[in-house]
This record gives C-alpha cells, sequence and structure tokens, in this order.
C-alpha cells in the first residue's frame, strides 16, 4: 500500500483486520521491517491517541518516529496555488511536504475542516496536496472528511467481539457543544458499508451525511427505531452537511443512556474519544460492561501497525 | 514496583539510593530490561528537568519514549465525576488515563496544584484518579503535594557527599515572586525524616508546612539558628500551607548568601531548580564551590533509573 | 570537532563535504559510533528542516534524540549576568545550560537575534554563553547571526552540481513582510568566501552585509549585471545591518523571475527555505526545472551527519 486515506486504498479489508489482531497478538513480529526507515507524524491539529497509538506501532516495527506539532512548533502554510505570500502564512505546503518527504519515508499527516466552505473541505484539498508534494507513502491521521485508522480500529473492534455473521449496526448521532467535522461519521459508514453489515443511522433532522457516505445504509430519525435489536452502537456527534458545519439542535434526548440500552440486543457501545461524558454518553454507559471506547482505542495501535506494515512492504 | 508517588512506595530508602548509585556507574548495565516496553511521559505543566532525566533514564533501560505535553499538545481534561462535560474541558480523566494506559507499559504523570483549594490540592485527587483509570504503573514527576523524583536525587547526592553518618540538613525558605507549591518542600521532608538526618526546617512566621511532613524536624523562624553548623542547606520557596496558596512577605533577609555561609559547616548548598538568582540564591554561591544544583540536576538520572528499573522488575 | 559555530571551526572544508557525500551515499555506515550518545536539540525558536534533519542524522549515527522546544515545552531564560531575577524569566542559561549539558552527550541549539540591539546580537552572547555553561560539543542550529549546517548543506549542494572549478555563485537579496535576521545571508558569504568561487552579493541601497562577512565578495546594487553568466543563485531577504532590523525598502522588482533567469548561465536556484512565493520568489521557477532548494534541503541531512559524525569522533 502506498496511499491509507480510504476504505478504498484497502484491497480486502478482511484481510487487513487479519492482520491487525496478529499484530496484537504478537506486537513485535515484524520488528525488523522497519529497520532504517523514518515515520513523521505531522500534526496541523491536536492529538493524543492517534499520535500516541501510530507511535507506538511503528516503534513496534522498528522504525524510527519524528513528530512534528507543525501548529504549534512549526508555521502557517499557505494552500493556495498562485498567491502572492505576503500575509501570515510563512510556508507554502509545496515545499513543506517536500521537505519532509526528504527526511521520512513514510509520513503521517493530520488536517482538520475548516467546516465553512464544504466543497473546499470535500475536495481533501490539503490532505491531497500534502500527498503529492510530499512524494513518499502516506497514512491519514484524520483528514477534513475522513479517519480512516479510527475506523478500521472500529471494524476490529467488532470482528473480535461479534456474534453473529452480520451483526446490526449502529451509528447514532449525539449532541456536543461545539461543531465538529463528520469525519469520523463518513469514515464509520464507509467501513460499515464495505464491511456488508446490518447497518443503521440514525440523527434528527437535517444532519444526514453525504450521500456517497451513506450508501446502502438505513437512515431513520428515530432512533428508537433504529437501536432497536443492535448488536453495537457507535455514539458519535457531527455537525449538519446540508447546513454545513451548523449545529441545528442542543439534540435533548439523544445522549445515550442505560434506558436506551434495554432496546438494543445489549449492545456494545462505541465512541472514538475524546467524549464528553453526560451529554454525548452517560456515565453509566461509559462506566458500565457495555463499553467499548478503552478495547478500540487500543486496536488503534494494530490498526496502524497492520497499515504501516503493508506500508512498508511497498518499499523497495 | 508498581507506584511511586511518596516516600512511602519505597520499602528500603538505603537500597534504593545504593540502586541508583549503582545505575551512575554503570548505566547501560541493564539495557535489556526495558526492551519492548514504552514509557509514557504525561505533562499537564511545564518541565525541563523531569521531562529530559526521566526519558535518559528510560532510554538508558532501553525503553521507548512517548512524550505528551497535555497542556499543549492535547486538551483539557475534566476531573470531577458525574459533571455534565458541556463547558470548555474536552476529555475526562477517566478516559485518558484508560486510553494512555493501553498505550504504555509504565506511565510518568505531572499535575501541579491549583493553589486555591487545599483541601483538594492535599487531596491528590488528579494524580490518584489518573494511578486509578490508566491500569499500569505510575511514577510521579510532581504531583499537587509531592515531588519524590527529586527528593530520591536529593538524598542520593547528600548520601554521596556527607563526611558524617547523620548529617546536619537545613530546609530553608527563600523569597520568590510567584506564589508556587508546596511540593518539593513536603517531599523534601519526608525524605529527610525518612533518611534519619538531624533535620532542621526554617521558615518566616506563617509558612509552616503541614504536619504530616514536618514530622520529627526541628522548626524555627530563626534562620541564623538553623544555619549553625549546617552540612547542607536545601533553598526553596513555598507559598503559605496554611493561609493556602498566599505569599506572606517579600522574605528580606531571607536569600541565602556566602556570609550566611559563614554560619554553617562550609556547608553544600541545594536546590531543585529552577532558581531565581539574587533573589532566591546568591549569584555567589551558584557560581562558587559550595553549589550543588548541578550534582543534583545530574543524579535526577540516577534517581528516575532506580525507580523504573524497580518498576520494570515487577512487571510480569 | 568540540564545537561547529561557524565555518572556522572546520579545519578543512573540502573534507567536510567528502564526508557529507559518503554519509549520503551510505548513511548507516557509522550506526555503531553513535551508541549510548544522546544529542540533545534545544530550541528557543521554531524550527523544521533543521529540527528534522538533524534528528534524522543523529538517529542515523545511532544516536538517541532528546528535543526540548524551550520556548513553548520551558519557560524564558535569563541571559544577563548579575540581575536580580524578580520578573519574568524563570531561569538563567547558566543553570538551563548546565543542567541540559548533564543529560547530553552533544547539544544542538538554537537562538534567533532580537534585531534590536546589533551589538548584543552580533556578540553571540547567548550562543556563546549556552556554549560555555553546558559544558559538552554544541552544534549551532542557527544562532543569532550565523546558521552553519544551512551553509553547509548549500556548499554540499553547489559541489555535487558544478560544473567548472570556480562557478559563479551570486548572494541576491528579496523582498520579505518581516525584518529577517542576516543569519543565512552572513553564513552563506563566509562559506563562500572559504570555497573560493567567484562570489558576488548584491542587493538595494543599505543591505550592505557586516564586512568581516562580506570578505573578498564582489557587491553591487546592480542585480542584473550581478546575475549575469551567473551558476548558481541563491535568494534570500534579511534585514538592514547599518540601519539595524529595519526594512528599507519593498523590494519591487528585485523578486527572482524566469526573466532573470535568462541572464544567468542556467543557473541552479538556491534558497534556504521557508520561502514566500510570489515574492521572494515566482513560483515558476519555484516549480522549475533550475530549483535547488529540495536537493538543499535533503542535504541537510548529511551536513548535519558530517558534524556530528565530526563530533562523536572528539568525545573520549
Amino acid at each position: 500500500m502506498k496511499l491509507f486515506s480510504s476504505v478504498n486504498d484497502v484491497s480486502n479489508i478482511h484481510q487487513i483486520v487479519s492482520e491487525a489482531i496478529s499484530q496484537k497478538q504478537n506486537p513485535f513480529a515484524d520488528e525488523q521491517l522497519g529497520k532504517h526507515k523514518t515515520l513523521g507524524l505531522i500534526f496541523l491539529n491536536p492529538s493524543l491517541r492517534t499520535r500516541l497509538s501510530t507511535q507506538k506501532a511503528a516503534l513496534n516495527l522498528g522504525m524510527q518516529v519524528m513528530v512534528m506539532n507543525l501548529d504549534k512548533e512549526g508555521w502557517a502554510l499557505e494552500t493556495q496555488d498562485g498567491v502572492i505570500m505576503n500575509g501570515t502564512t510563512v510556508e507554502h505546503i509545496r515545499e513543506a511536504a517536500g521537505v519532509m518527504g526528504e527526511y521520512c519515508d513514510v509520513i503521517g499527516f493530520r488536517s482538520f475542516p475548516g467546516l465553512v466552505n464544504r466543497e473546499e473541505d470535500y475536495s481533501e484539498e490539503i490532505f491531497n496536496k500534502f500527498v503529492k508534494f510530499c512524494g513518499v507513502p502516506v497514512l491519514s491521521l484524520e483528514s477534513a472528511i475522513r479517519h480512516p485508522l479510527q475506523s478500521l480500529a472500529d471494524l476490529v473492534t467488532i470482528e473480535e467481539l461479534k456474534k453473529t455473521e452480520k451483526p446490526k449496526v449502529v451509528l447514532t448521532w449525539a449532541p456536543h457543544v461545539k461543531p465538529l467535522p463528520q469525519a469520523v461519521a463518513n469514515s464509520f459508514a464507509e467501513w460499515m458499508n464495505k464491511a456488508d453489515y446490518d447497518f443503521v443511522i440514525t440523527h434528527p433532522e437535517g444532519y444526514d451525511l453525504a450521500p456517497e457516505f451513506v450508501g446502502n445504509a438505513f437512515v431513520t430519525n428515530n432512533q428508537d427505531e433504529a437501536l432497536a435489536g443492535a448488536d453495537f452502537v457507535y455514539v458519535k456527534n457531527w455537525s449538519s452537511y446540508n447546513d454545513y458545519g451548523k449545529i441545528l439542535t442542543d439534540g435533548e434526548g439523544w445522549m445515550m443512556t442505560n434506558e436506551k440500552l434495554k432496546l438494543t440486543n445489549n449492545a456494545g457501545v462505541m465512541h472514538c474519544l475524546p467524549v464528553r461524558r453526560g451529554l454525548e454518553l452517560s456515565h453509566e454507559i461509559l462506566d458500565g460492561p457495555n463499553s467499548l471506547v478503552l478495547n478500540q482505542a487500543n486496536n488503534r495501535v494494530w490498526a496502524a501497525q497492520a497499515v504501516l506494515k503493508s506500508i512498508l512492504e511497498s518499499l523497495t
């Protein structure tokens, strides 16, 4: 693999899930594979899980890791072409990406959306430019509209714990105080569609995801209907795609609780973290036996390790 | 050892001092011990000596190190239970600690006190919650009321240089322009009490440390009386414990100088650093032969290495 | 080598260029040399290329690397002697440097000029104090008035690509919106003088570099005259040395373009980066075949590796 930016970059999702589980069982089996190879982790936005889990995965594979928080340690990047750079941006992404490609064999890159201009965000302009100009294999550490390492870890978590071949998986919108990207929801949806589960999305009116991500999912504004018999419930806030980047409702009644859990098939409750307790998810669920959030976080390591292994194997 | 948060976590202080000195003589003797083990260093507050010395100690032991400045690279943590997180805190310490425990075999954690609510600070709430929810061995990189790695390095320094079995050790308050935690003074006092030296504490009125830390020390507001015949003088500012977190005096006359050194038994002068020159300690002392501040800083490595070794040996 | 702060610290520039090219051809040939040696990279100012390339060079040599962004992770340093530190500076450079020398075998240090007091900046006070008080070998990661790792990488780039023994090399001033240090221009000039090329400097009136850096260069305010027949053109902004730290002109007409390239001998165009596109250098040049900026960036690794190798060999 030369690029890991969406589910479409993976030729066989079952194979990469198997690889992740295999890495989990034997974390140091491939520690010679990354010898003399350097992974650069470039963040334009904050990160905790993604940074630590990807760093750990790379170290397990014997790689060297260099972390650069460009937003804090570096400077503002220009992403528009042809402009006169006489303002506050200090370096163009063409040079910045090119230079980092000179120092790294593989690069992980994170850049959040602006949530102002939908067309711009959904074109993945910054991520795609970075990929183009760095000239080395790139894995997404979350881009404007996707978070594929998270989704792969989520898929691994479900595959490890599912009791039926085609579990019912529900993605439910949850309230939040800040407008958040659609990235995690988009990515989860496209991976679930590919996994061919019984996949349902539920959210208040006005929060429909982009059609290319919804795919074949059943969509309803009735959360209770969605939750009925669910094996896994993925809780996540996102801001509106149609009224782009906006918060349309305070979402009263949409928080996931033990009461709602009764509607499900004793579902495992998932969240990518960080989670707002008492707002997105109740304390009782997070502290109870149905929470899978730490399983998901743990699986971030093995998802990253499977992806990095595949990238390392593709290096000449 | 599964936890290093105070002198009480050490079964035998003479043994751990010996271990630190042994590591100093042969820094790479145990470099296989930490193979495939990851140390996370999590800072909610700035650090220079603690970060570098602990990182170095872990590398000497063959560990991988991941540093996370949560205050700068991450986001604000919620520490209260049961609240609705609809404010500025982005993640609860339950999840943040739990996740970091998934990625690290051992964690070092730093969190300073607020210096507003004494009961809260002295309950070590944040540190204790982190320990509880991360689920892996933790060493304190300074908590609200203790700085045990500093104190162990201080003890090593005294043990290396003392000329009598029970040297006279004086902890003297010094002036400062900002209200500082009592952590270093508290910790130094509890380690000196355990070491069973001739231990004296001197400070202006109103700066008494908490009784559980003072222990059997002789306490006086007369600095000259305290310094008389001292073998080691530890200079440190702290804010008031009784009038919690307050500065009660500008401390004129309390700065340690060569003039005062004459009262002592040619004492070694100690400070944990960073030190305010010309305010806490005179330039002449810091630039003179009695200063032990770099000895202490150097011993931070071996203190951390002895603690990490003991923790690594306890991992199954 | 115990110190790398300027071209004068290098006994033979041809030899160190050869060493850099040799490291480039075989990056891991000396990976045992740095075993058990720690490089500290201390930044008082932001860095991208310098940090990543020096970190990579050290890892190639088998060293451990600890990065400290003192401006962000640490605190403000006091550099004046004899003052009462009752203000905003938290630690004196004497202690900060001394402590870091206890933890590192070699230190890289970056400190930019204030551009207010010329005498102070040109005395290299902060850099020299750091060197003095840390007590271990130091390599400059850019000081107030020099950037020697950049210049060595630039020299390697020219040596790799030159077609004549003594190429014509032109350093041309370029417009910028912020007052920048003279460091890169100064350093480039002193390395070019040492290399004994046909070296020309061109800039608008008032932008003369300090005489000790100009050396034997031919200086002209006529850019076209300077560019005529050039083999290499180094484009760089700097603020005024005479009217210290000031911007004297918006520099209209001084941007390097393809039109001006026609005056040259199909010159290779160089810049240390970050570059302001459309202001210092045209988009067409940066995206065209004459740009050497990524060659220079790549050679930063091998320049640093040659310097670090020489320093490591000098350690007892």
